[in-house]
């Protein structure tokens, strides 16, 4: 291991690395993520923002040399003294896994925005932060193991998620929808658990579809252990996904920190079986602050396994959808245009029948702060008086709203009842 | 026959006859109703408008005289001739039954609002006015078997509908439903069917409360034919209830008219199991225009029978409520405050309405062992008379629940709307 170059001086070296022309992050930068990846547990607001707004390379050196805030130190510890990040990228490969980075093409920039938005509300003070395992900070880097692309399958995605401990009727409905959705062209996110998750993933490899896995260990470690089979068939066309370095261990807090992530990259949850207050719920509570459609698969009044789902779906805050198949879920968070071929029987999205000029200025609203309609005609390459115009229709349809500050893109444009 | 006065007579000295002194109307406006009862099909805005206008009395003479206008008289044709109202009184009287009219104190004018609300908003012009089947028209009269009163069991119920074809989950889940409603002091109204509404009666008989059958034919007819012992049952302690004369046959149409009045009796309607584009789907939509609250249980996806069910839970217009049990349809429809003070235009929080003092003495109420009324009284911080003054009330709205150790919260106080 002597000839290989040391942290410090990879991270000098790499201070003014250029993305290569493949799109893929340098050497540098992922030798700097694969060790911020380790060195402090994910869902951290204050660790993140640190990351991002140093780079990751820079970030490496400044907790390296103790320069780094308080709040940020603390979180890394001794951990900053020590250095596994080649072994863990060396350990990756051995598994045919490897650290996709933002700065990579294929990170999922797009699904994982949400979070960005959502830990840009954080306070400025880390005492102030949300625990880690509820706070909605995107991830440094993932690790990710398998075949596929990670942007390409999350960008048409669905959650799948509901109870381990689940009954024939919820696994078969489970199946039978990650069977479905497979079979449309939708990938299907679950955690790779007993019950609910495995049936899901189970059904969209029987319809040859890739399937992806976020899991709360090391993508090549095996939790729940009666996995192996399921985990080696879902690496063979889809992905395993995880924040932690390889061999981390699944602890029981970082499924909490782990699901933001299955809310995240998809489209939608959908809840199948869920008892009272259980997590299941919670990750639809999370994803639909994080602006994602929530559905839920009823069941019998008289199952204990449906009683969270029907709490869910007697929440009228949260706008869950009712689900009965993969065509409701395709119905609730498929996009117009993209299924010519097969186009869903009820299209009721909110951007259908609108004119061209209507979805570049909507396409060009900002999602926070309110900008004029000069602007937007700006953006979207067209006239004020056309701006002007469909402004109106878009409000209409509460896909835009207007502020103080000018108009934006309203709160929830594509959660829920339409 | 021959000492019975005439009609004709009878009509003509009822012209100034005063409601009684017990508050039922008198011979001639009930005789009036009657006869006005098989003289048109219920369901006709026109002749409905027609009655209202004249008084039952005077629009007798006017029919019989052939001075009605031309769309009435089309309606009543060659009946007006004929008369069978002494016949069908008698005839009524003989199984039991009575004539309840809008003259008198029992008529449940409160609930039956709504139908003339929304008869007022269709047009003048009969050419325009909607199919019988169809219409919400209030009925000319009811006739009644059993010993209850009509308007005060209607004041406290709730309509249990669903398929006949039913399935043993959807007759499971309707009984439970009747007999704990029925235990909460609510009376299920239903229309007697095979499947899920005798289900619902039985139910609610079993748990000893009255209720209430909606009949499409006399109330001396038994349809089905199978239904005989339930409806002798329900006949004992609860009602009856029909708008067409003794006799009368269960025609197709008829169940389509009776419909509404299921609706408009009740203060929401609960569909247990329906098939998709079913009967119970119309009921509940029905409902929902009259501005009663749509209440329904899912069942498995798997299942037909839940298909319309589930449809009705995804048609966000409809505002339907998921319930999964008695409780949710208590706090759905429940009423908070009745007694003490005039109940909000549409109350749906069940603290909503709630006075001062209720609303202290609630959040004195400890959540697992019963405390005293005194010392709710010394917690709250008023009079112990206070107390056991709202006490009922807030039993009543299922907000708490008196333990052998005193009063406490109720089981699931917060679950739901608020």
């Amino acid at each position: 291991m002597t000839a290989v170059p040391g942290l410090d001086e990879d991270m000098e070296q790499g201070l003014a690395e250029p993305v290569g022309p493949d799109g893929t992050a340098g050497p540098a930068v992922r030798r700097a993520r694969a060790w911020l990846s380790r060195a402090a547990e994910p869902g951290s607001v204050a660790f993140w923002r640190f990351v991002e707004d140093a780079g990751p390379v820079q970030a490496v050196r400044r907790l390296r040399a103790g320069r780094a805030p308080d709040a940020v130190r603390a979180l890394v510890g001794a951990r900053a003294e020590q250095d596994a990040s080649l072994a863990d990228l060396l350990r990756a490969q051995r598994c045919g896994a490897r650290l996709v980075v933002p700065e990579d093409d294929e990170w999922p920039g797009h699904p994982l925005h949400c979070l960005t938005l959502a830990t840009g509300r954080e306070p400025d003070d880390p005492r102030h932060h949300p625990a880690r395992t509820v706070s909605p900070v995107p991830p440094v880097a993932l690790w990710v193991r398998g075949p596929a692309r990670l942007d390409e399958l999350a960008e048409r995605s669905v959650a799948v998620v509901g109870a381990r401990a689940s009954t024939a009727y919820g696994e078969h409905v489970a199946a039978e929808l990650g069977h479905q959705l497979g079979q449309r062209g939708w990938t299907v996110v679950s955690g790779g658990a007993f019950g609910i998750d495995a049936a899901a993933h189970r059904g969209a490899l029987a319809a040859d579809a890739p399937t992806v896995a976020v899991l709360a260990c090391g993508v090549d470690r095996v939790y729940p252990a009666a996995h192996g089979a399921l985990f080696h068939r879902i690496a063979e066309s889809g992905l395993l996904v995880s924040e932690w370095p390889p061999g981390a261990a699944p602890h029981r807090h970082r499924f909490l920190v782990r699901n933001r992530l299955i809310a995240a990259l998809t489209r939608g949850t959908v809840v199948v079986e869920a008892a009272a207050r259980s997590g299941a719920q919670a990750t639809a509570r999370r994803a639909q602050r994080l602006g994602k459609q929530v559905m839920v698969v009823p069941g019998p009044v008289t199952s204990a396994m449906s009683v969270g789902c029907h709490e869910l779906l007697r929440d009228t805050g949260l706008g869950a959808v009712l689900v009965a198949g993969a065509a409701h879920v395709a119905e609730a968070v498929g996009r117009l245009g993209e299924d010519l071929a097969d186009p869903p029987p009820r299209p009721t999205g909110a951007r259908d029948g609108l004119s061209d000029v209507a979805v570049r200025v909507l396409d060009a609203c900002p999602v926070r702060s309110g900008v004029s309609p000069e602007r937007l005609a700006r953006v979207a390459g067209c006239d004020v008086l056309d701006v002007l115009r469909v402004l109106p229709v878009l409000q209409l349809a509460d896909l835009v709203e207007c502020t103080d500050a000018g108009w934006r893109l309203a709160r929830a444009p594509s959660a829920g009842r339409r």
